[in-house]
């Protein structure tokens, strides 16, 4: 058998139970322990660490560490705290987790163009009233960030009959969305847009993407859902666009700090959808079988997968 | 010019001047004219009715009338107002408006499907608690109807990986959709279905079809969405089955009374979505040209449109 694989994570334990199940049947040959439960002999022999929200203190206690494996796609606390001199940072890239994301997305991007929120808020006051119907091919969704993710939910969007629009830091062309780069780019983009969707990762230069200045160019009455990372949209200028009437609704799945705090504004915001982080959850099994792609390839010739680039944050 | 056509309809006046444009524009060889703003001769040289909600009074005041296009899919009160002698009715079927209806099925079995009514429970609790996500390859919807409207819908279900299934009167065969028929065929259907979506028409055999006993063969926990007619559903029976438990939630388009009473239950209850039948609304545009292609082939050779079936209803 090979030196054990490391997992290191700091999640719910019935959920860290279900990786560790899931990553043993995906790799019978492996054999993944726990970081906890390891002896410092086997520590010392491990190569590779698959890691969700950990401990820095415990990758830094692997002296042999190669590579590490990310079990999500968003990798911005792993950069900050394990860069300094610090192994590969592999990120979770799984179809499967495209697919979730871009049902997520045309999920809530149906849940606005269909005014559900309206709808809801009516039938609290008992009242009826129809809204004017709008064509899919009469509205813009404009994505930020065409990674995996965004490129997922673009063809989604753009398979059910919107018009998309994207913007990207590097140019990008997708066949069938009106592809933006650059800050004009990211202005155009959002002027045009009915709905905005962010995908884009959190990084030193997404941070507070879409604050006060940005949100003011977003057409009047538009939409926007967050299922990126709280921080790339500032909360109270968000909230300020919507008090003020000029963003009509807001579906948000991540939060500067999670779980929301209990006294949270956005809670009670009748313009705000809260949703607990469950956009695109990982599937154990899935992100189980591209692991054991990756440990293979590593094992049969020592190929490290694509990594993160520590400087860009992704 | 041709014999006129009389617009007979009892709506909103913005969606009568609407629907008077859209026909003038597809139909500029026409003279289509209100019924109420027709002089007598004019009344006796009518072949052709365009009617929505009409009076029947104003109906049987067209002594040469040879047949009438209904503005609508549902025809149950055509059926039963103008069934003694009337002339042949021809339902509105409009591929536009089956796109329209696919996409609300779809928009809000994703909305049963993802939680959405528990998550907008969660947040006015101001409670953060993620549910298991539910894949759609691992969901039946069944759906009850496989006209053009049910057969769209299931086709749009079907593209977005859920498990299809579906009843209808008489036997029928869909690729990838596993089709019933007759009465056993339907508790088959009902008891495999975590989604029951309506798609019937309203006739005599399907008002109040699903009552007590066929909502007790659903799966426990199955929701329910009614985009046919509302007395398809008996609605105490339904309120019965969410108290106890046994279904999850409803989403309710349509009444058997519109708009629905200000004191009706269904408003204030936490398991039932009520939207104002907005879940296809007819395109004035698509709609006119359907009609125009039936007035020209009438025009130029006599042919009448596939009509209703007075006995079936539909």
């Amino acid at each position: 058998m090979s030196d054990p694989i490391a997992l290191i994570s700091n999640i719910r334990s019935d959920d860290e139970a279900s990786y560790l199940s899931a990553l043993a049947s995906a790799m019978p040959a492996e054999n993944v322990v726990l970081f906890r439960q390891m002896s410092a002999e086997q520590r010392a022999r491990v190569q590779i660490a698959i890691v969700a929200n950990p401990d820095p203190a415990n990758v830094a206690a692997l002296p042999n560490l190669v590579w590490v494996q990310s079990l999500w796609a968003g990798v911005e606390q792993l950069v900050t705290r394990l860069v300094a001199n610090g192994p590969p940072i592999v990120r979770m890239i799984d179809p499967e987790m495209s697919r979730t994301m871009a049902e997520a997305v045309l999920a809530w991007t149906y849940y606005l163009q269909r005014d559900m929120p309206a709808y809801l808020r009516q039938q609290r006051q008992g009242l009826w009233h129809q809204y004017a119907y709008r064509k899919p091919s009469t509205l813009t969704v404009g994505i930020l960030g065409l990674g995996s993710l965004g490129t997922a939910a673009a063809v989604r969007l753009g398979e059910a009959g919107f018009k998309v629009a994207g913007w990207s830091r590097s140019a990008k062309r997708l066949p069938g969305v009106q592809t933006f780069s650059n800050d004009d780019g990211l202005i155009t983009m959002l002027r045009m847009s009915d709905i905005v969707v962010c995908l884009v990762p959190l990084t030193a230069q997404t941070h507070g993407l879409l604050h006060a200045a940005l949100l003011s160019v977003m057409k009047p009455g538009a939409g926007l859902i967050n299922f990126a990372r709280g921080p790339v949209v500032v909360t109270d200028d968000l909230l300020a666009a919507l008090d003020c009437g000029h963003l009509s609704h807001a579906v948000l799945d991540v939060f500067d700090e999670e779980p929301l705090a209990p006294d949270a504004r956005l809670w009670q915001h009748p313009q705000v959808s809260v949703l607990p982080h469950i956009s695109a959850p990982t599937d154990f099994e899935t992100a189980a079988a591209v692991i054991a792609a990756n440990v293979g390839a590593y094992r049969a010739n020592g190929a490290l997968p694509c990594s993160v680039d520590l400087v860009l944050g992704y």
